[in-house]
């Protein structure tokens, strides 16, 4: 008997109680039933994005949300800087860039964390950048960005600009106040700290990304986002939502804010991600991103002597346990383990021991038995 | 005890069997357990769609593949035709004016067909025309456009065009060969005849819509099909795929083809639109679409002295029973009923028996009891 144990940063396993409650016989969206589910749902999604603003939801995955996030606020030729320190940085520069955007992208090492510093002196070097874009937590290397610092040195600069922000694994997994911090656009997915299946997205918008909104002039249609703004306070979409997905939602909501708490999801995550970096430090492991390390998920190296597919073959076919690659130059080179979304302390205890099983199996002999024991230690002290 | 029902003309009912499957636990769709999995669904959509072409899988509603449709082959300035007899039609025209397409209208009463000579008659008269945007059964009035005679109309005007076919309630619901009819872009959706939830849109791509795509210079990026084609072949999807309803279309398609049979899935379908058709005018009902009637729904007149609303009300809070209001122009006049996805007989005679009740309720004495009696004769004799 093999169980499959999902570490992947995204999808995440989906409580039975969630996939249960999806399985109900379907609602219609015009309908007056609909209408309390999407409430539940908007409202919930505000206190989650910690913000007073809409909270728009979208039938697509996390991309359509990010593509959003520049054909409505940005017109051909206009400028944009973006920070690019992963696979999801250069998604932001490749969607700017689609949209005939002229794109400035501040390179930053992966698994480094962006010089808010480096932000400032951009813009003071090109007045006219009008928007920001990067990663709250860039998936691909398990790294944090200073959003909150980010944000404000786009302030400090003279001229009006929006700061928009990719947390479609930081959204629910840490704190990131929206409104607080002064971000214009955040964007989230379902199958990440709501514990959903993917086909849902999440945009969160500033009154002054509404305002760009009302003048920019790239083409859009199934992603228009004024038009989704004038829906909403009827509990309504533009176009048919992904219905299901949404009842999802509302229980996912439900045992997060009400059941365990926002504060006390990021306590566990960060908890179970602190547990996991040091087991694995414990072990003899390299992280990848040490000094910025994302608690939605950790990135280590695959250990000199070791091939990372046959690593992560063992860990699969062998053990159950699917933990997820590196992406572009990072491939074969790190494996990826996730935090966020329905994760307790056992699970993280589990990947830690498939690990070490892993790697025993392979024939490397490091640190066996030391980051289990060092896990086991700190995630017992923990109420 | 209230039992729902709902015959809206998507959402359908979802299979009981259908709903379990996607309960099962999430999948990852970059691990291998899902290449079969999608594999399924794309062979399955092709026998569905009638075709040896591919057909893409979005992560969107039908909205955003009929937008793709126009992104990917079209680009500004370019000249579109667009039959417009419908809401859906005129979402094409919105859709080819959001991406600044020159857009000539041909407008059709609302509930008749198309004259494919009137199609013919524009393209010589605007021989720039590029492409041709039809519904196949126009969901808001319950009509069919005549396709294949339009198909046949644009091929027999000078000039490399394309012809793009909404046909969400079409596909599954009626014979529809996409290659033996020549057609370029047929689009669907999840929610209809493959009686899943909303969230997943299909969109079959011949030669010639591909090599205008690798010429079309409309912005897109969540939607760019040529992205999706490179990865399609690998059993992959460009950006996250909505899993859970992948897992449900492949329930549905072994239902609908190796079950039931496509062909007796078109008969069931219109013998229960034929059956409701008769019986709502052995009522002494009017239908909207008489003359092309579509098999996906029927569309019947509130009677005179009956409000609309009020109508739709006893059925859905007294009796349980859903059906669709009118859009645009025949809001409150007209009421839809659905036929497409998960119905049989029992169903159809309970929508006919509700109407007749419902009448009965708000004083109407038309026709009472003979609609029900000619739908019980009609399907009786089906085998």
């Amino acid at each position: 008997m093999l169980k499959r144990r999902l570490f992947t940063p995204g999808p995440v396993p989906v409580p039975d109680r969630v996939r249960l409650a999806m399985a109900a016989p379907i609602l219609h969206h015009r309908q007056a039933d609909f209408l309390p589910l999407f409430e539940t749902c908007r409202e919930g999604l505000r206190r989650i994005f910690q913000t007073e603003e809409p909270v728009l939801i979208l039938a697509s995955s996390g991309t359509g949300a990010m593509e959003a996030a520049v054909s409505n606020v940005l017109s051909p030729g206009d400028h944009a800087l973006v920070v690019r320190g992963g696979k999801f940085g250069e998604r932001w520069a490749e969607i700017c860039e689609a949209y005939g955007v002229r794109t400035t992208c501040l390179d930053v090492t992966w698994g480094e964390a962006v010089d808010p510093d480096a932000v400032r002196v951009a813009l003071e070097a090109s007045p006219d950048i009008r928007a920001v874009y990067l990663q709250a937590s860039e998936t691909s290397t398990a790294a944090c960005h200073p959003v909150r610092e980010v944000a404000e040195a786009v302030r400090a600069v003279p001229g009006e600009r929006l700061v928009v922000v990719d947390a479609i694994t930081a959204v629910g997994v840490y704190d990131l106040p929206m409104d607080a911090w002064g971000l214009d656009i955040v964007v989230s997915g379902s199958q990440k700290a709501f514990m959903l299946p993917p086909g849902l997205a999440f945009l969160g918008l500033s009154e002054r990304a509404r305002h760009f909104a009302s003048s920019a002039s790239s083409p859009r249609y199934y992603f228009d986002l004024e038009k989704e703004l004038k829906n909403q306070p009827k509990d309504q979409t533009a176009y048919t939502p992904a219905v299901t997905l949404l009842v999802g939602l509302a229980e996912a909501l439900r045992i997060i804010l009400d059941e365990e708490g926002l504060e006390a999801t990021w306590a566990r995550t960060e908890s179970l991600a602190h547990a996991t970096r040091e087991a694995m430090l414990a072990m003899g492991l390299r992280l990848l991103a040490p000094n910025a390390p994302s608690p939605a998920c950790t990135a280590v190296y695959v250990p000199d002597g070791i091939d990372g597919p046959a690593l992560r073959k063992v860990l699969r076919d062998e053990l159950g346990v699917n933990v997820a690659d590196g992406q572009g130059a990072l491939k074969g080179k790190i494996f990826r383990v996730a935090h966020l979304g329905f994760y307790d302390r056992f699970d993280a205890v589990s990947a830690v021991a498939a690990v070490d099983m892993a790697l025993g199996r392979l024939g490397w002999s490091g640190g066996r038995g030391l980051g289990v024991a060092r896990a086991t230690e700190l995630l017992g002290e923990r109420s």
